[in-house]
């Protein structure tokens, strides 16, 4: 009987890691798509090489670092082992009190971990050094991110305080967004963005492969908010799907009105945009809210992606993707509406989401700041003039993505 | 143990609910696929909308038209309540005799409703107005489809008659087919499509998109047939996953053979709606039939597309994408198929069949053509001849989808 | 209660079916990617006809070929029936130990049927004539295939002497891999890849297709190796996803650093192809191996991408995709590791696993060689030099697969 309901949530959480995964690709293609021909293998690339190190280095330290065990509850900072080391009862029932087994536990996670670093790359797009953005990620998913997610999910003193977020509005969106934002602002804009006091719409390439890529992030949100349930508790499974799907709705109804109100512009880009918001605002309460807290949520979480978007470019800060709006924007918003909404909310909530996300946010900016300073010293941040100017494909990767592209160019 | 079922039966659920949604991703591509360039984000936009729009109007009114309760049995129409309103058993197995939670229930049956308009989106493509056409699909989606479902699945009077649609050959694919005609014919065909009395080809601008849609559609399908069991029970689902594919790969070859003894043609987007022809004419009783009745369904399914494309050429219905010989064609074969294949098969059961399809014929023509004749007379149907011509991404959405028409346009 | 784990463990097989069915759509964006734009209709065309006629001769003859029953035990071949013929006990826990329905069991093995063929597709693409190509393929899917497979998995003569292949490194992917070297052979190189003794790089249309087609063939591996399991028992489940995905990872990292240090190149198509090269190599041994093993094959799998992508183009073998590198080269050394790493090495182990490699080879070599020979004798192998130049898509198609294309030509 026991073992019947293990296999049952086991199950569960297997399928839900595959569909975390495939927002890898997701990702990979809203970012191509919102940017130039010119730079699409180089996106490619980074988001195929952040999947697999994020994978490799959650193997070896990540998972360790993130999940140390009960001996560093309440902490700061902990280290179970180099690599992963099966418990005994890790494949029985006695696991985690028979939710999924220790494999299960540490894929699931594992796919998640990769997703922080990849939110950075849509926001240095067209613009950063590869090899910096290799090595910044390697750093940024194996130790940053688990000891970030170690405050709350692996039992630190965000925990303890009771800060809540249920699949990472914070601990893995924000966690992405501030190190974006640190990024952009010592990367810089790419050329062409800011002339001469106004701002420039640089259009991406392929609205197509944009909405396919914003598609299979909200069906791989089915597994990153139904799978954080760790059972498919079919009550609280069903509610979170619920939840999620009418916010990521709202969102994109939100970004709708506002974008048209305000523009008069029916734009595809913001709705896309504006679900993903709705996402990501739902992502840190999706088990807490009803019906209507949910739509709420996603509603004004699409309204925060059009004027997140402006202020940004009139703060200079060239986000190619919207990737900092998304995520850093939606995050903290998501994060404080646990605290606002549905069954935790109150003043003394919204006081322990405050400092989640200011005790988050601090780390990760000091942390992003501090690795990439110390790079641009070194090897330097950014590509030549001339590589951005003639595309990252050719200089990075001495080929284009499209033939066509590079017939035009022969 | 009743606890265990539950929770396994809702998995199956959910996981299914998750492959419809992403089904409106398959419907897009298909789309854009087949029609020009120059109109990809304008459709891509209003599938996203209905989509999003869909998801609401089911929140807040769909899913109480479609299941009003067990007062309104045997009737014509019922209304429980606004929004969703958790039952007091809604979580637990005493829900739907322990199939599935209310909030399951709900989703799977949103991701359904969404899907009869967007098959209207494909035949409009390329010429209607934007507001237009949200406006129509926000009623449509939002009170029509339901009501017509509410006949069959929510225990109205074709229940009571004895007319039988396991995933919605008719409760679905043709409350969309019947919109897609009236539309088709109010609207008109597009510019240059009958010219000088011949009928002229227009180019799809990207095939691969449209072959990424189709496999969606079927995977997909995996979800639309398979939770249209409403349980894991593993021998019917495993018999519907069968029949479905089996009938899908029927289509295929149907529409091969046919399109190729008749035209001499290799003719790939008409395989791949022969394909969906199969797909929607199993599933009014995917889980009625064996596998000669499968294969043979899906045979006469394939070949059904073939003469329907070339019947709705002569007269004049300019249907950009086939979506009214898949959905509609195949739609009328698939519900009388139940009369003549399968478990079912007999006099009585075509003539409950015919009744069904005419019931639901006629209620969506009528409604559609009220609706559509309104907004005629009022904002009109259609875009301006230069719109037209230009594209509606230009005109409707102020940018291109893909910048190197851009390039070539300025 | 066995009923419950036997709904558990069937609901596991069938969404590991849809998951190795939707592999099919990411060898077709794979193929077409990293081939020219002019043949795009005609691979795509041979991937869904290869998969409608899978199904469809899995159907009629494949099943019964494939698992002929335990009377043919220990043999060479055998053969149940025509179509398929439910055991009484085929939908009850009865069959196969409860770990799925006699349906589920066809519908997932017929899924992997299709695969074989469609891995020569890739290698033969360009310019094989598309009649030659489906007549092979349905020989090969509807007869090689099966017979090959009930060696091991219909228990026939190398299960007996102990040979292992948990998912088909050499049943499925070496299978096709061998007909994709025969293939090639007969057909020669594509016009201009080896010209004046030297080799020359013919560019595939799009990157971004070919990414989307890898990142959908790993999701689908999820499934491929998941499902071999047989049923959804949590420990083995878990742990071959887990090897499954390090070995991925791995792959990628392999051919990312022998492509980085001996081209000083950033080849994302490399990477791409040591991604499925570390798929192929985890598939023979997903169930045996640890952590640090799975690593190892992955690593070694990437690695031996880069070697044998040169081999080949040093020996004129023509493949634009890289499949014999993928399926052949890295399903043998999938197959060889088994003796190598994990639970089962050993010098014994290595011998049953050789006589596998080299039975299968001799087997699928011999046949393949036969029918193309008998082919091109025939109906000829190879499409015009002018329709080859051109390309197929205008010529077998009548079409392009992309109206911007065509528009340049007109």
């Amino acid at each position: 009987m026991e073992n019947v309901v293990f296999t049952t949530n086991n199950l569960w959480m297997m399928i839900c890691t595959a569909l975390v995964f495939i927002m890898h690709l997701g990702f990979s293609l809203l970012e191509i798509g919102l940017t130039r021909a010119k730079n699409t293998i180089n996106i490619l690339f980074k988001n195929v090489m952040i999947l697999i190190i994020g994978i490799l280095t959650y193997t070896f330290v990540g998972f360790s670092l993130m999940y140390p065990g009960a001996d560093f509850a309440g902490g700061l900072f902990g280290f179970a082992n180099f690599g992963l080391l099966l418990p005994v009862d890790g494949l029985s029932p006695a696991y985690a009190d028979g939710h999924y087994t220790y494999y299960t536990d540490f894929l699931f996670q594992a796919m998640f971990a990769a997703t922080a670093a990849t939110i950075v790359s849509g926001a240095v797009a067209e613009r950063i050094k590869l090899s910096t953005f290799l090595i910044f990620s390697t750093i940024y998913v194996g130790i940053i991110y688990p000891i970030a997610g170690m405050w709350k999910w692996g039992g630190g003193f965000l925990d303890e305080l009771g800060f809540y977020d249920f699949a990472g509005s914070t601990l893995v969106h924000s966690v992405g967004g501030w190190a974006a934002v640190i990024s952009v602002a010592l990367l810089g804009p790419r050329i062409g963005k800011f002339k001469d006091g106004k701002i420039s719409v640089i259009q991406g390439h392929s609205i197509p492969l944009s909405t396919v890529g914003a598609f299979l992030l909200w069906f791989g949100w089915f597994g990153f908010n139904g799978g954080s349930v760790l059972s498919a508790d079919p009550g609280v499974t069903s509610l979170v799907l619920v939840t999620t799907c009418i916010s990521a709705a709202a969102g994109g109804l939100g970004a709708f009105l506002v974008s048209y109100l305000r523009y008069r512009d029916n734009d595809l880009s913001m709705i896309l945009n504006g679900v993903l918001g709705g996402l990501v605002g739902i992502t840190a309460g999706a088990d807490l809210m009803g019906i209507t807290d949910a739509f709420l949520i996603g509603l004004i979480a699409g309204a925060i992606i059009v004027f997140s978007v402006g202020a940004l470019d009139r703060m200079k800060l060239d986000d190619p993707v919207g990737a900092i709006s998304v995520h850093l924007s939606c995050g903290i918003w998501g994060t404080l509406a646990v605290g606002i909404f549905g069954s935790m909310a109150g003043w003394s909530q919204i006081l322990n989401q405050l400092i989640g996300i200011g005790a988050i946010g601090l780390f990760c900016v000091t942390s992003s700041f501090i690795i990439l300073f110390t790079l641009r010293k070194t090897i330097g941040l950014r590509v030549t003039e001339r590589e951005e100017i003639e595309g990252l494909d050719t200089h990075e990767h001495g080929t284009t993505a499209y033939t066509a592209l590079s017939v035009e160019e022969g």
